[in-house]
C-alpha cells in the first residue's frame, strides 16, 4: 500500500491515507515520490480560499521523483521528445490537460487561460487517485509533460525554487528587463526570492527586494539583492522616496509584484519610474480591492502593467536549464529551511503559512 | 500688425491681441495659418486643469500653414530631409524642445516623457511670441519638426483628426491588434473616433465604440463602427455583457480608453478578455481615483495594461500618410462640425467643452 | 459513392475515382464540399517538388464544406468552442495532427515546426480515406480543427484568398507594419495579392508590387496597390531605383517576398531600407541557392530578416474575421478567374501552373 | 603641449604629434586619458579598409579620462542629468553628433543610421584637434555623451571590454535570449567573448564559443563558455553536428555572429534551430558575398536573421552599469594583454591585427 497526506475539506487536519498502487494505462507514469514542495497556495487550500477545488486532494504540486515504472506499449516521451525510461530522476509540469483545441489555446496563445486545465495536487481529486505530491507514489496521467533533471541538478537544488521559479520566470520575462535596468521586487517569500535571483540573470544593474520578515531579506541579500527594505519599518513614502534616491529621481525600470496584497499594487506603480513596465504576479487569491488614480499612476506615468498568470511547460523546462546552469552561482539548497515526513505534513503547513520557514519540503522516505 | 486669440488667464474670457510681425532667426519659419483645431485640452486650459502652464498663451497645437517666410542661412528640412520652401502648406509637431540628450531621450527612448519638452499653445508664452495656432501667423523656432501635407490631403481633412489622430495611433499602436481582433473603444470624442477608425486600418475583426452623445455616436458609426453603445442608456453590467456576447463570451482582444473619466478604467478592464490589452490614453488631467480588484481584474486576468501618454514626430509623420492615403474610405472632414473666426474663439470653446461639436476648427481668415 | 480526383504520383493525369462512405469515429465530420482551390502547392506536387508526399493523394488543402455528418457521441466544438451542427458551412485547418506535446509545440512555441503535423491534400493519403478537398465529400479526422463562416462571408469569397491569405497574413504579422509603412510585395500571385490586401489592413501608407503577368498586376492594381512594377519589363537596378525615389531615397519599411526565385531575396534585401524588415514566405520549394554580401546587405543595413514558414489555426481564425468584415472594400470574389468541376482537375492545375489565371476553384457539385 | 598619436593616411606608419591644448567651447570637456582601447577597427583604419575617413585622424574610440576642465559656463550634464565636476572619471559616447531631426532619428528611431553621426576616432579628423582616444587629452565637443564610471568599476576593467561590450550588448539584445537558451557565439575576438559573458547574464542555459585561436578559446572558457569548439581543426559540418547534437538535434535557439568573415553565416543559419534567431553584428567590413540557399536556410527553417549595426548611448550606459555590477562573477581585466604607451601604438596595432593579444589598451602615461 501507498501512503499519502489528505486534505480532505478546508481547515480539518490532514490525514495520512493509504492507497493502492494505480493500475497504469498506456502512457502513463508511476513516480517514487523525492521530494515535493509546501507552497504558499497549500496553505491557501486549507483555508479554502481558491474556488473549484475537488476535496479530498493530495496536495503538492511541483515535486520530483524517480520513474518507477511505466505504462504499457510504447514509452512516453520528455519534452525533448526522448523516451523516458524506469529510474530517471524527472519533474513534470503540474498542469495538465491544456486542451490545444479552444480558443485560448489556439487562437489566443494564452494557454494558462485554458478552460481545462487541472493542476496535480490542486484541482485533481484524491478521489481519482495519486494525483499530488505529498505521496509515496505519484500517477502521472498519459499527457502529462515530463522534464528530466540533468545530472549537475539535484533534486533538492530543483525543488528549494518549487513552483516559485516557474512562476517567477514567467512574470520576469514579462517584465522585459534590459541590460542595466534597476529592478524593484515587491515581496520575499519564494516567487519574490526567485524573482531577484532571475533579474541578475537577465543583467539587472540593481536588484531591490522589498519584503520581510527578516529571515526572507537576509536569504534575499545572500542570493545577490543589493539593497533590502523591510516592510515592517518603512512607510510608502519611505520606500518610494529610498527607490528614487537609488536611481538618479525616476525610480525603478521594472518592478515585481509578488505579495499577495491589494495595496502593494498602487505602491508598485508609484516605486516604477515613467515609461516603466510593473508585473502583478502575487495577487493569487482575492484580497479585495484597492485605489489609485488613473491619471497620475498609469497615463501620465506611460506605465506598462501586465498581469501574470500561472505558468506552462516552456517555464519549467526553462527553469530547469537556468537552476541546472548557475547553481555554481547560486547556492539553491540555503532556500530550504526544513524538511518534512509525510506525518509532520501539517507542521509543514503552519510553519510556511507563519513564514517561519523560507522553503519547506516534504520528503516521504527521509535518508 | 499680426491678429492672434490670447487666453490671458484661467476663466478670464479670450481677447484678440496685436503682435508684430516677429523677426526670423536662422532656421525658423513663418507660417500663415489656414486653421487650427480646438481641442478638449483647450478647455482643460480655460478651466486651469493643466500644471505649468505659462499665461497668457495663444491657444492651438495642432495647426496647419503655409510657408510664408524662411530665416536666414540653409532652408530648414522637413522630416524627410528635403528643404523647405516659402508657400508649403506644412503641419509641425507642437512638441518643441525635446532635448536629445536627457535619460529618457537617450536611454530610456520614451521622448514623450521628456523633461526639456514644451508645447505650442499649451506651454509656451504669448509673452515669447507667436506660438500657438490662433493666429494669424505662427513663428516656428528652429527645430520644430515640419511635415508638408501631401496633394492628396486637404489641410481641413488633417485638421479634422485633429491631435486627436496622433494621440490614437500612438495608443493604438500600443494596443498591437492583431488581424480580427475585436477592438473595443472607450469613448467617442476625436480621440476615440480616430481609434475606431485606426483599428479599422489594423485589420480589427469588430469595433465597438461605447460612448455618447448620440451625434458623437452617429460620426462613429459613419466611420465604420459595427456597433455603438450608449453610455447614457445603458449600466456597465450591461456593456460588458454586449460585449461578452459579441465575443463567445471572452470579451475584447483589445480596448483603448479615450474617456477621461476614471471609472472607466475599472470598468475597461472587466470589457476586455483574458490576456488581452488595454490603453489608457483618455486620463489627460487628475480627475481623482477609482477602485479595482487586483486579483480578479488584473493578476487572474492576465491583463496587459498600458498607460499612453503624447506623441512624438513618427506618431504625426504617420498620421499625415494615413490619413492622406485613407481619405478614399474615411470622409474625414465630415469630422468638422464648424469653422470660427479668430473672434469665434470663445464660442469654439464653449461648444467644444459641451459637446456641441464633434470637431471645431479655428479659420484665420475665411474664405 | 463518393468521387475524387486522385494523383496516383507525380507527372501522371489526374483520375476520379470512388469511394465508400466513411464510417465516421466519435468526434469525426463529414463534409459535402462546396469548393475546394488550386493552388501553386498542388502544382508542385503534381511535379514531385515536395518531399515525403505520400501518393496517392487527393489534392486540395484548403475547402469549404457543409456538415453532412457528425460522428456519434458529443459535437465536436468550433474554434470558438460553439458545438458543431449538421448544415453549418465551414472551413478547417488543412494542418492535422500538431501534436502540442513535443518541444516545438511547448517551449519553443513554433507549431508549424511540429514534427507530427500533417496536411489535408498534401501529406495524408488517399488510401487512408477522403483526406483531400478535390472531392464530393472531405472526411475530418476527429482533433481537425473548423472554423464556420459567418453569414456575410460567402463561401466563394473565402477561398477567392485560398491558402494564400493566412499565408500572406502570418508573413504580413512578422512584417509588423506600422502606420503608414510603405510595403513592397515581390509577388503578384494569391499570396502576394493577399499580402498586399492586408498590408493595406495594416495601413500602410503605400503598398508596391512587383511581379507579372500582365494579368495579376491589373488585380494587384484593382485590389488598391498604389503602385506596380512589372518584373518583365525592368531590371533589378530599375526596380531598387524605383522604389527609392518613392521613399525619399531610402527604400521600403517593409518587404514581403511571395515569388520562389532565389535571385528575388538579394533584390528584396536591396528594395528595403536599412532598418527595415524582410520577410521570406515565398521559397516553399528548394530552387537552390543565391548570393548577397553579409556586409552591404545585411549587417550594415540592420536589416531584419524573417523566414515565415506555413499556417497555424490562429491563421486561418483571423482570415475568415478579416475576410468577413472587410469584404465592403475588397471584391474578393474577383480573384476568381474560373471554377472547375471534379472532372476538369487536370486542365486546373494546368491553367494555374501556366498563370492563366489569378485563382481557381474546384466546385463539385456546380450549380 | 599634448601629445597624441596620428594616423596620417592609410598603411603610414603611426606618428606622435604635439598639438596645443584647446580653448574649450561652452558644454565643452578636456579629459586627461587614463586609457583607450585598441579595437579590430583601427586596423581596418590603418589598412584603409572603412569608407569616407577624413585622415589624418588620433585612432582611439572607447576611452576612459578624468575631467581636466570645463567650458565656461553652465557644467554639462551626464546622461542621469547630473552636472559633471572637474576630477571625475568618465567614458563618453564615440558617436558624436547624431541629430536627432532626420527620419531616421525621430521616425524610424534607428539612430544609428543617422547620416550625421560621426565617430571619435574613425570619422572625425586630427585637423579639428583632438578629437580621438590616443592621446594625452581628449576634446569633447558640446552635446558628447558623457557617462561617469561607478567607483566600484576600475577604468581598466571597463576598457577590458572596449567597444566590444556595447557592441555585443546591443547585439545580444536583439538575439532575444530567453532563460534557458543554448546560445552559439560566431567568433572569440572582444565582441564574440563580450556577447558570451552576455549570454550567461540574460540566464542562457549553454553557451558555446565557436572561434579560435586557442589563447582566445581558452579566455572564452575563462569567462564561463560551457563548451569551445576551434575552428582550426574542425570542419563546419563537425560544428553544426556538435551544435546539434548539445541540443537534442535542433540547433542553437540563438546564434549571435561576430567573426567578419562572409562564409561564417550561412554556416551560423545551419547551426541555429527551426524558428531560431541569428544576429550578424561582425561583418564590419565588406569582404566579399557568400552563398545560401532560401529555401532550406531561411523559409523553411522559419529562421529570424538580424543585422546589427554600430550602438548607441543606450548601450555604453548600459555596459558601464553590467560591468559594475558582475565583476564580482566576470574578472574584466583578465581580456587584458598588454598595455602600450603612446609611442608603441604601431606595436600595438600590429599585435591586434595578428591576434597575438586578446584586448590592448593605449595608456598614455603608464604609472
Amino acid at each position: 500500500m501507498i501512503s499519502a497526506v489528505v486534505m480532505s475539506e478546508p481547515h480539518a487536519p490532514l490525514e495520512l491515507r493509504s492507497f493502492a498502487r494505480p493500475e497504469l494505462e498506456p502512457g502513463a507514469i508511476l513516480l517514487r515520490t523525492l521530494g515535493s514542495e509546501v507552497c504558499g497556495t497549500d496553505g491557501h487550500l486549507w483555508k479554502g480560499q481558491l474556488a473549484g477545488v475537488p476535496y479530498p486532494i493530495i496536495p503538492g504540486h511541483v515535486s520530483v521523483g524517480r520513474i518507477s515504472a511505466l505504462g504499457p506499449g510504447e514509452a512516453p516521451r520528455d519534452v525533448d521528445g526522448v523516451p523516458l525510461r524506469v529510474g530517471q530522476t524527472v519533474t513534470f509540469l503540474d498542469v495538465y490537460g491544456t486542451c490545444g483545441r479552444c480558443w485560448y489555446c489556439t487562437v489566443g496563445h494564452a494557454t494558462t487561460r485554458c478552460p481545462e486545465r487541472k493542476v496535480y495536487g490542486v484541482t485533481l481529486s484524491a478521489s481519482d487517485g495519486l494525483l499530488g505530491g505529498w505521496a509515496e507514489y505519484i500517477h502521472l496521467k498519459p499527457g502529462v509533460h515530463v522534464i528530466p533533471l540533468p545530472d549537475e541538478l539535484d533534486w533538492r537544488a530543483f525543488l528549494s525554487g518549487g513552483c516559485g521559479m516557474p512562476t517567477a520566470l514567467h512574470a520576469v520575462t514579462l517584465g522585459e528587463i534590459a541590460f542595466g535596468d534597476t529592478v524593484v521586487v515587491q515581496g520575499a517569500g519564494p516567487v519574490g526570492l526567485c524573482a531577484a535571483v532571475l533579474a541578475q540573470l537577465r543583467g539587472a544593474g540593481r536588484v531591490i527586494v522589498v519584503g520581510g520578515p527578516e529571515a526572507r531579506l537576509a536569504a534575499a541579500t545572500r542570493f545577490g539583492a543589493d539593497t533590502v527594505i523591510d516592510i515592517g519599518s518603512t512607510t510608502p513614502e519611505e520606500r518610494i522616496a529610498a527607490v528614487r534616491e537609488a536611481t538618479a529621481g525616476r525610480g525603478a525600470d521594472v518592478t515585481i509584484e509578488a505579495t499577495g496584497v491589494p495595496s502593494a499594487v498602487p505602491e508598485g506603480m508609484r516605486l516604477t519610474r515613467d515609461a516603466g513596465r510593473y508585473v502583478i504576479v502575487g495577487q493569487y487569491t482575492d484580497a479585495g480591492e484597492t485605489t489609485f488614480n488613473p491619471h497620475l499612476d498609469l497615463n501620465q506615468k506611460h506605465l506598462d502593467i501586465r498581469g501574470c498568470w500561472g505558468s506552462d511547460v516552456g517555464h519549467v523546462y526553462r527553469a530547469v536549464q537556468v537552476m541546472a546552469r548557475y547553481g555554481r552561482i547560486f547556492p539553491w539548497t540555503d532556500l530550504i529551511t526544513r524538511e518534512y515526513g509525510l506525518a509532520e505534513a501539517q507542521a509543514a503547513l503552519e510553519d510556511v503559512a507563519a513564514q517561519r520557514v523560507v522553503k519547506a519540503l516534504i520528503v516521504p522516505r527521509q535518508t
